[in-house]
């Protein structure tokens, strides 16, 4: 049985994991695993946001940042997903990967002006970018099964076997390697700074993001009746409860958005992604909160049962990100667009 | 907002608890709180097996041990409880507990003999005694309400205030004050010393007891169907498979038995009682069996949206028990009978 927490990083602990030694977990699940010589990875969400059918700005914008995914200084893997959000406006978001942070730095400097310069500010469309840039200390991914990776997983080098550290409460936690050393507690508070109509948003240290995903292209009859019928329905009353009450117990925002093919078409993707004060309010929701209770215990029921045999994927990263490692950028959005969703709007300073 | 973990029972942390400093429980709870000078208590078990109508033999010995719990060295409390167990025999379980353990001992030498000894070697009905004696430091409480103290609590000098560490999964290992140093993990295996039809179990170091109770008593209508309709049915499954299924995670034994008036009547009273290798296993259970799961979540939801107005109340005590800390015997009782559940019966020594 694998750790989650791979070798090159484990350390003498000051905090004890939530299981004993000896725990086996009843179904199997892996982690992403990168070569020891990455020491961080760059993970970048570029929002586009707009009322009605995608005006022509939007368009070329989302062409746009698609050639320069494929320029110099490239993301190693990016993907693009869209949704109707509460006020409902459509975003698009492309996300992007990096796990060499002095190219993305090169990348970022003419991406960033591309994407919200000040050229932006007429063209009627919201603009967004959410980057984080990552320890590899301070994130973990979770995987149902392999040969399918998604997300910062693209660029691993390779997948664990199957890991201990799943299929219990504290799991999530205890597969960061941070964990062993760290409490991960939040310090500070979402503050806010504007310039003319663009807000930077200067979110508190230790914030944390999840991207938690399902992708049920390959189940048949009766295992995606079960998905389609059963699961995503109570999945989508977590996600809307996030999205319109997370702000009272610390989820600052929450996307949950159907994966776009390569062609712009549908696919049988989505994920969850939510910004959140803390890892300890993360927990507290899963563990809690009666939709992610009965989603967690009808996937344990389920992945228990047909083990390997699924072909509904699962996966996830989550990521605790130090304030000097986030960067949140907003132009022309609406005031529940991602992180302005938490912020005081009526105290900001000035830039 | 109270620890549960009172004040002279706390210790430099080598081991942190699961919720940060800020946490918030979502409904109150309460433990006992026994006097500072209580360093030990006794929780005793004593139980009578037989098939059909209550032979003469048993009726006798519940009026004989009912009448030392009132005679010198007597314990402070206890109660009686009654189930039919898996192999169909009915159990009658007289429950008493000490702060005292001086007390106790005096008390037991002769009690141990009336109860099990020689003489009842053809009297055709099982006798059993399982007794823990632990340090205050390495059991826990918990009440959903004031005013109405069961099991060990009843002992209590006082109740705490609200206290911090509950409704979250981990939380009742957070309340045992031992576990500020220590994991508590299980040493050994359970063994069998025979001394003719008499049998001793020598469990492990760390065996882990839990009691968990609840009354409905005080509900009317809507709450009171809601308990017994759609409650009690979920719970009882849960107890079934833990008497059934149990020894495969760790559960050597389970007892969902109905609490008995003082005069021998019923009562809307009833509690689980098992034994466990470990907490950690105690855990397991509690966090991924659909029964508990839901259970918990169903008492998340009420206790969340009632709070003290709750009619329903609901505690228990949960224990982890050193090796010589423990005293079990069984006298012409089935093999499935407590202990002896986890025992390999072929394999035992003489005594």
């Amino acid at each position: 049985m694998d750790s989650a927490i791979p070798l090159h990083l484990r350390t003498t602990r000051t905090r004890h994991k939530r299981v004993p030694d000896d725990y086996q977990p009843p179904y199997p699940s892996f982690v992403a695993r990168h070569k020891p010589s990455v020491s961080r990875v760059v993970m970048a969400y570029f929002g586009v946001q707009y009322r009605g059918a995608p005006p022509a700005v939007a368009t070329h914008a989302l062409t746009w940042i698609g050639e320069r995914f494929g320029a110099g200084d490239a993301p190693s893997h990016w993907d693009r997903a869209q949704y109707v959000d509460q006020a409902g406006y459509a975003n698009v978001i492309s996300v992007a990967y990096w796990d060499d942070v002095a190219s993305f730095d090169r990348w970022f400097v003419s991406a960033r002006d591309g994407w919200l310069g000040d050229h932006r500010a007429g063209e009627g469309c919201g603009f967004f970018i959410e980057v984080i840039r990552p320890s590899v200390d301070t994130y973990e991914t979770l995987f149902s099964s392999l040969g399918r990776p998604e997300g910062i997983a693209v660029l691993a080098d390779d997948m664990s076997g199957e890991v201990q550290e799943h299929a219990y409460w504290g799991g999530m936690r205890d597969r960061i390697p941070l964990s062993q050393t760290s409490e991960m507690a939040p310090q500070g508070t979402v503050r806010v700074v504007r310039d003319g109509s663009r807000i930077r948003v200067l979110a508190p240290d230790n914030l944390c993001l999840i991207r938690s995903g399902q992708d049920w292209s390959d189940t048949e009859s009766g295992e995606r009746a079960m998905y389609l019928d059963d699961v995503e329905p109570v999945l989508r009353d977590g996600m809307d409860f996030l999205r319109d009450e997370g702000t009272a117990i610390g989820c600052y925002a929450n996307r949950y958005v159907d994966v776009v093919a390569a062609d712009g078409g549908k696919t049988e993707k989505s994920y969850g992604m939510s910004w959140w004060k803390s890892l300890a309010a993360l927990e507290r929701w899963a563990e809690s909160h009666p939709t992610h209770v009965r989603i967690f215990g009808a996937a344990m029921k389920y992945l228990s049962t047909l083990g390997p045999a699924a072909k509904l994927r699962l996966y996830h990263e989550v990521t605790v990100v130090r304030a000097d490692e986030q960067y949140f950028e907003y132009l022309n959005c609406h005031r529940q667009t991602g992180l302005l969703n938490a912020a005081d709007l009526g105290t900001e300073s000035a830039g």
